[in-house]
């Protein structure tokens, strides 16, 4: 989001050009400014419900890439995860975000897990001064499912092996606590946002974040069992190509709310126009990142290969939500179309590696992230490459550090990863008795 | 919905804080009280076409949770009654819930059974005055989603043995009398809205009448051959757990609408406040009902259920229903997780009844309904425990007594029941002829 | 669209009636006809993302009434062209649509196929004056929606038997020339708009140009292998009817971002009571289309047929298309159950002419479409039924030509067809060595 949503509300305040407090002799209430408090209201609600909304095409496009027998796991972290999101961040992180002080309006959230976190969120009816330009219950609701979009993007790295617990805990703490803190330093008003960081909806505040500490798990987690052999990559089909396009489809319906919403206000004529722009690009980011990725996968094994090409488009999505604002549609297809290139490159290249990576999400996400945040100096005068460097650093380090120590203290403590028995046959009998297609015969 | 929409109609323009009739002498126009109308209206569209979405949400849910055979079957019924629905509501129910004489605005519907019902919706384009707080063509766009949504509760429970078209007509009496006729007395401001019920988005108006209906309907029907063998419960697992949780982020996702879309208003401050609020609890409740079934089904079982997590969200959304407004996100949360609990012990519960509903809805819709609408007590001090009381019984008999003549009028002319052959085979072949994955070899 | 969205600006912005001028003194700011502007751009946004959103329906519809052997492609072919779709009615069409002259507000779109198409959407944030009367972002997203519509129509018909880039060349084709070419004539102003043609949303414009490229290219592609045999008709059913009935679901959904948002504004009371009708009405018909073909199957057949149920409600909303805002809900069913019944006698039709469409797209968008824009005529009474068939004989003999002589050279040169060897085996092994489903042993 372009600017912090809560530290900078004064100033917000301030800056809005059509507020007009002219019109406020009329009968005490100021219909124009009411009217800016509706409308960016609604597009946290609207913004917020559509970012929802990727949570289930998370879900679907990792039950599509996984094998038939670890779907109905990978269906229980996806909807798992969101539920522990949802009230985690809410009785932690959404604190640690906007920590005390910086924002007290009407008895709202009224401290770091003090018990005043549990009152009720948004302003009260009678409250017709000083409530600032949006209701806090719509930017809570919309913030929630950024913080709820990092932690869905670890579960695909991961799956087929990780332990369901381990992975929940991880989660926990990636939501209350490891996400917030970081996000902060931009959205809230941190160290990042003082040095001129320019993160529009979350290239790497979101995206990268998840990546990282998708790359982390993978790392310490290891390669499922048989993906690396005799120096070769054996290829683990996904179960279910439908389901990843359609996930593919509602991250793609889900990304306008994403990089929309991030505009954070709809209410004057500029924020508008800002917001269709904002609609406009990043639906021609994610195109040219899928042809991208078609075009080059026909060129480089004369076969287009569409789990490429749907990690294309999502690639080309994560590219332009650094910044989708200022590129024109020629350049915002170009800079997604790069990060279609990125996802054919660094899938095979995590495999030399041998980071077993199982739906792409490293590529997607951090790798296309990261390009996604350089590519803001291309189009946007404001934005200085060192800055936008050493924020990808300084995130970058932070969260390998802290989730890599989550996960060390998972690993010797309660174990990670199923047995060895289990994961080859599967994790849905082993850790949960339930099959996802229990009457389909397998070839 | 905390108002009756159309009954109270009068009382809500005055009430509302910031018409501005000052500003009427412009030019003719009131534009805030304009702007009100639209941003009302907009509420209800919005809200509307994500209630609709429910639709598909239970006929993915559905067809995940029935047995491969009857996949077909179960997905016709949902569109097919989605479709009734429609068509009756308009031709009776609307003009049922918000009889004649009540609501007479710019010539819309003029009457119950009338001609008037073919008239078009809407206000006319030059109606600058008089023409209330929200489009007709929205509101009845809204309520006619709310009214599906209660067909569409039966359907589930039902499944894998009750003759299609006998299903059908129960659908349109239920559309068209059963829930028009309840719903008038608290939202059409009949004698129990009189009486102080509180039921903002209908745990009881909606998803308990659905529910009766649907457990009224299961005791007549009878559970499916060999679900009940020897004093033990067999399982008949479900044939397709992606469409299942497909289908629960669809209805997570279209409860904004419902829960949102039932504060009515969003032209002001307070309402686009409220709204949001709305949204916050009614996500954090889905989450507390999802996290408490699999904690419990943990705990339980050793082995967490997804299905029963899936549930558990629903009941969590069911739960919250009856009063999204006045949790905290706290209370939320609990209330939702009360849900959860709920269905994890229900589900069992009836089964030792032998009462086979097939994906869970009477635990979900009727019991977590029950839930809801006392739990209003907790938190909404205008609420009276004897008056919840009394209202679900109120509509609780109406809705056996009257589904149960149906049903037993179905029975004994047309029989609802298929043939034991043609539900051993399936109904996909015995009464369609066609399967939903002729290719796929069954197991 | 009713009217020109860019073509009939000027007079737009002169026929609003409340824009209010006389507000224009206060603080420089016009805050109702700022509102209008948001309100109308929202529309378009919304909008927008609904009919996107359309594009996921028509991949999963087609998913799903393919054969197994094939779904990865048709997967790939609906991400694809949606993917160029995007990127070429960006370069070409859009200019080509709303030619140079008629509209350069705002430096933004500055000529056919000249540098300026690289420019910037939107209005800046300082355009107080001139901005027009809505968002040229919003604008360009909504009308590219359309026109990749257009484009998903054809993928249907041509499945199992085209190769992957002859079909794409002929979408950049549909896309940048053949479609905005002929929507110039009706919504860019051109001479079907001055002779009084009318077509709201496009049953014409969109679904009758998407069923004349596909009916031509199915004529010179000719029927799968197999299909007609001996004078009869191999019945080649579709691989997994859930995904057929949820694409069916988003479609509807999307439809109504399609109808509701051809209203084109939304920013007056009639405007969003108009949008409101529409709403209802779009509804409406495609239960009256749904109920409809199940009626008639269940007649004829004695068995109701889901993929005709299906269609049916397609159909529905197709007919409705034209027309969506004067017909009285009563018309709308009836306007759509023809529609619904075309379905039913017009797939055995095609069959009996030996013209292989596989998921039935021809029907429900051409010959349902032709029904819709005739169907104006009895409740627009500014409709002329001469000018109607006229206006479909021009669109319709245009598209033919222009697509029947792109077919014809990518036939001559490249070759359209596959072999009948990797036919036979399927266009997922053969083209892209990839299946959809490979863990499934087919039956």
């Amino acid at each position: 989001m372009k600017l912090a949503t809560k530290f900078g509300l004064a100033a917000a305040l301030t800056a809005l050009p059509t507020l007009g407090f002219a019109q406020d002799a009329v009968a005490g209430i100021d219909a124009s400014s009411d009217s800016i408090f509706i409308l960016n209201s609604l597009l946290f609600l609207v913004g917020g419900f559509l970012v929802f909304w990727m949570a289930a095409g998370f879900a679907m496009l990792e039950a599509g890439l996984v094998r038939g027998k670890n779907v109905t796991m990978q269906l229980t972290k996806n909807i798992a995860l969101f539920s522990l999101a949802a009230i985690f961040y809410y009785l932690i992180g959404y604190n640690l975000m906007y920590p005390l002080g910086t924002w007290s309006v009407d008895g709202v959230l009224s401290g770091v897990w003090g018990p005043g976190v549990l009152e009720a969120v948004g302003v009260t009816r009678d409250a017709a001064d000083d409530y600032g330009y949006a209701s806090t219950g719509s930017d809570f609701f919309f913030q929630l499912m950024f913080c709820a979009t990092t932690a869905s993007i670890v579960s695909g790295t991961l799956a087929e092996r990780i332990k369901l617990w381990p992975f929940l805990i991880f989660t926990i703490v990636l939501t209350a606590i490891i996400y917030p803190l970081q996000a902060s330093w931009k959205w809230g008003g941190g160290f990042l946002d003082e040095a001129g960081f320019l993160d529009f909806a979350g290239s790497t505040v979101v995206h990268s974040v998840g990546g990282w500490a998708a790359l982390t798990g993978a790392i310490i987690l290891g390669p499922r069992i048989g993906k690396y052999k005799d120096g070769k990559t054996v290829p683990m089909p996904g179960s279910n190509l439908t389901l990843a396009t359609l996930g593919t489809f509602i991250l793609w319906l889900g990304w306008f709310g994403f990089n929309g919403g991030s505009q954070l206000a709809m209410g004057t004529v500029g924020d508008v126009a800002d917001v269709s722009r904002i609609f406009a690009n990043t639906n021609t980011a994610a195109a040219g990142g899928a042809i991208a990725a078609l075009l080059l996968t026909q060129i480089l094994y004369k076969k287009p290969d569409l789990t490429m090409v749907l990690n294309g488009a999502l690639a080309g999505l994560v590219s332009i939500t650094a910044e989708p604002l200022t590129p024109t549609l020629g350049s915002a297809t170009l800079i997604g179309a790069v990060g279609g290139v990125i996802v054919v490159f660094a899938v095979p290249f995590l495999d030399k590696l041998k980071i077993d990576d199982v739906v792409g999400a490293i590529p997607v996400h951090l790798i296309a992230g990261i390009w996604g945040t350089i590519a803001v100096v291309l189009t946007n005068s404001d934005a200085s490459l060192g800055t936008q460097l050493y924020s990808i650093v300084v995130v970058g380090i932070f969260t390998v550090v802290a989730s890599g120590l989550v996960w060390f203290i998972l690993k010797v403590t309660m174990g990670i990863r199923v047995t060895e028995e289990d994961e080859i046959n599967g994790l849905d009998m082993a850790e949960l008795g339930m099959e996802a297609y229990p009457e389909f015969s397998k070839g």
